[in-house]
């Protein structure tokens, strides 16, 4: 089946990290594919899988990395598609140099930046399939859905305290 | 002509930075609505807002604001909607406040966030377009175009060095 | 018991610090009530609940959230009760992104920030009873002799140096 | 008529941020007085203000400093009176210094701390309004009414972008 | 034998980091008193212990605090002597706070502030040995001669590498 | 004649920090060219650019890039020349994000960085130099005579002060 | 007359903020000299400098320097006298790269950091007569006189608010 | 067999780090020497071992060192050799304190500075091989078959996810 996402990341360790942005796809049912793309390693790999990503049928990028994480910035100067930057926890700074490395991008080539680590790695699989549900009616009811669901286990967690 | 973007803004404020939103959508001629909205001071109209721009027809919400900076999170916490948070450059922190507040989401609620200031705000809006785009070529296309067009003003730009 | 006192936090992972105020006010006699109410998750309780608290009795709310920490502000949006945040330690910044969410409100609507964690737990229940205190002198009293029990632990705490 | 609220500040030069807590007191009928009161400089006078201003019948104090802000902490010691910190804009580090050293208080001693500067001196008073009002239903009313005006304040400003 | 370094810290907690100063202070053979003094919690007795240290023949105090560490500066502020600061590694920020809150004296009263944690605790006994010695050559030369100790097995370790 | 070092920067705003580079290395006589190459605008360019340095005869590449700065960390990823980056003071964090984005690169792929701003770019120039001098001697002696330049200057100012 | 303090600075534009602690040595009568000292530039004469200065009669030497603030460290390295560093505020990082370079000294050489600039600069002079004070009771006399004086503007101040 | 690079560090405890740095030259077949040699602790002899370098035909010196990191900035002060600096990851503040210690140095000294921790101490020996390698064809050929290598691992750990 056709894969609308792709999940990328700079570095085989960025996996334990991005394997919740997959684990929400396969939740809601979105086709998608994860491949390790390293913006520093192999940067010709990288500039040719941005490039053909649209004619191949993505329509959102999730791209994960940690430290200095150009992956994001520099897929997205490759696709007007949406790119999706997951920063992920560095060793040395806890990721706020991820962060900054994705975020502050000069105007003309956004990266959609979420949270550093898990949280933003599960919002980026969110965000991908709100976007894919802009035109795509299946996919918007399917977060109402998640949403629905999550309300109802909070109310229900207040009676755990303690 | 129904708008597709809603920008908005936690304070009147802020227009000095969104100002560079509404640009780039009106020279892409995506039709947008601009409001001043404030998580704090208006918050059950906030709630109203978002909770009705998907039946409005509002594929996308820009959602500017600073300090800490709830406007962007609130409305995503209200909608489906891909809601895009552009952080105010503040007066104390220079906008890490607005930064953090925005993009540290929990897993659940996304909010795409941009860069701080005006750079963030320009960018807003080619991800708006580019969401839009995922289904309508055309604003793919303008995209395009507009990435040729920068890339030949730098191309030029390195003969006037000096 | 009327509850006097509301202690809220984002989600139920809070309560491992957020029991910390509620020992506090069990330890001071202060008739309370505890909930997880999310201000991203569960957003229409959220501003039920803050917009019935006075009528419902309480006099002073505590909210605890991390990361984008959102809660307290906009409870504090929705009443005008002081509301006292509490910045939870977050797993990659440490609850600095925790404190600038809920420290750097905007003019017009206070929150009543303590310090991040365990101590600002405690505070946050101290203050509540503060208030309090203001008009009903034996919490003022409960008080000042907590802290006359703490000034003499530490006196004898020089002697067990080494 | 008697002060019930206590504005001071570490330095002359913090008048210029802490008049804004003094016009809100004086716009909500708030009966205040205000002193220059140095930790550093004015240490006794501080420790005799502060262990005198219950029994001079203030009920809520508002310390402004700036750097190693040690007043709002050190009067808070001395009193068991809710405390309200104001951070002070600093020439070197913006205000972050005065904000840590006020907001990270030890487990026992609470400071209520609103954001660094203006905002923050406004936002200072109100809370001191809202603690009055916990018992005096006039000052919550006035407190009331002035959010309502805010609201429509913010209401009418979006028409006026651009 | 009269002491003539007193090492302050405010809570029993930072022994585990003062005690490398009390180390050096005993392998120096400079007479010196340890006690536990919490500005918070201690206020009255902290006054009076500052107060009167010059009177009872100490020259130097080393005080150590964490978090919104008061300490250090409201000693300063009660006596000339010199009075050396140690940040205590806090729970939270690492010491970030302890180091502003120390460090940030406005101008006026001064606090020698050293490294965070126990470098800044093996610092301070050092640095006030070196103060003795302005005056008292043998303290001056204890200090040489630990310093050429340190070098050659500084000269040593290199060998070991591997 | 052949240029030995290029000096690129990714956008011509940069000029303004990088031009300081090139002063150095025409007082040194280094042979150098300068370009706009900007990672995320032209990004086939800057890969171009990289690959066919080394054997056009470029010895090292100096780059400087603000914000998200990707530019020397990519050029770096398409040469094994050595890359120098210099980190462009940024309108909101003052290159804290520049510094981040540039130094924290991946074990595998190396950048050179120096300080932020003016300081960096005239360092960028003298170490450039030095790599050349490590098998040019004159380069190497034409540092030595800067040095010993400024050397004089240094202990001359000392009699100018006041 | 001998000079008892020197105060040295790595720049000459570092002596607009360092005339402030010779404005204070010379108001309290305190014979010292002033050098720029260059760790970076004047390496040799700055060792030279720091090993000669105890047997030239100095008791205290203040050093100023800014961002990689290597010059107070440095010279603590080179002589057992007392050091106190003050953080010159820089121009892109604000100083905060100044204070970590003086005040994180590794166990072992201990330098006295003061705050970041100006104040810091006040207090380095006021901390260098308090060491000379320790055994000169003429010099504490002075302090003790100082702060008196400053007390007594304190209180003043305070009736000029508004 | 006559050492080209020399890999220093301010302590024993660094060797953790730096000797990923050793690694890597061994790998590449690169004579070095390594050395424990401390800015602080033996400042002469770190003074001697810069000034002979050069003679002794080192090309490049890479320095490690934490927290107050002066090795790397004081080396390049004594010779105009490529100085290349590694931040090791500190106690407290995780290497932020020896990244700007060591990045943020004054115009006309440079310092070549990675990545905190073990990332930089790879590429710090990356980078001097490719500066040995602007003369040493070999090295320039042995660096490009290294990541060669790389990009194949890189490519073929895209097929382990999960």
């Amino acid at each position: 089946m056709q894969s609308l996402v792709a999940v990328i990341m700079g570095s085989q360790s960025d996996w334990e990290t991005m394997r919740y942005a997959c684990d929400i796809l396969e939740e809601l049912h979105v086709p998608f594919e994860k491949k390790v793309v390293s913006a520093h390693r192999t940067p010709d790999y990288m500039f040719a899988y941005a490039e053909s990503a649209e004619e191949r049928g993505i329509k959102v990028i999730i791209a994960g990395a940690g430290g200095a994480a150009h992956l994001p910035g520099m897929v997205a100067a490759k696709t007007t598609l949406p790119v999706i930057g997951v920063p992920i926890k560095s060793q040395t700074l806890n990721g706020l140099d991820s962060l900054l490395s994705i975020v502050q991008m000069p105007g003309g080539v956004p990266v959609a930046t979420v949270a550093i680590g898990k949280a933003g790695a599960i919002n980026a699989a969110l965000l991908a399939v709100s976007i894919l549900g802009t035109y795509e009616p299946t996919y918007m009811e399917a977060l109402r859905k998640r949403r629905e669901a999550i309300r109802k286990q909070v109310m229900e967690s207040s009676d755990q305290l303690e």
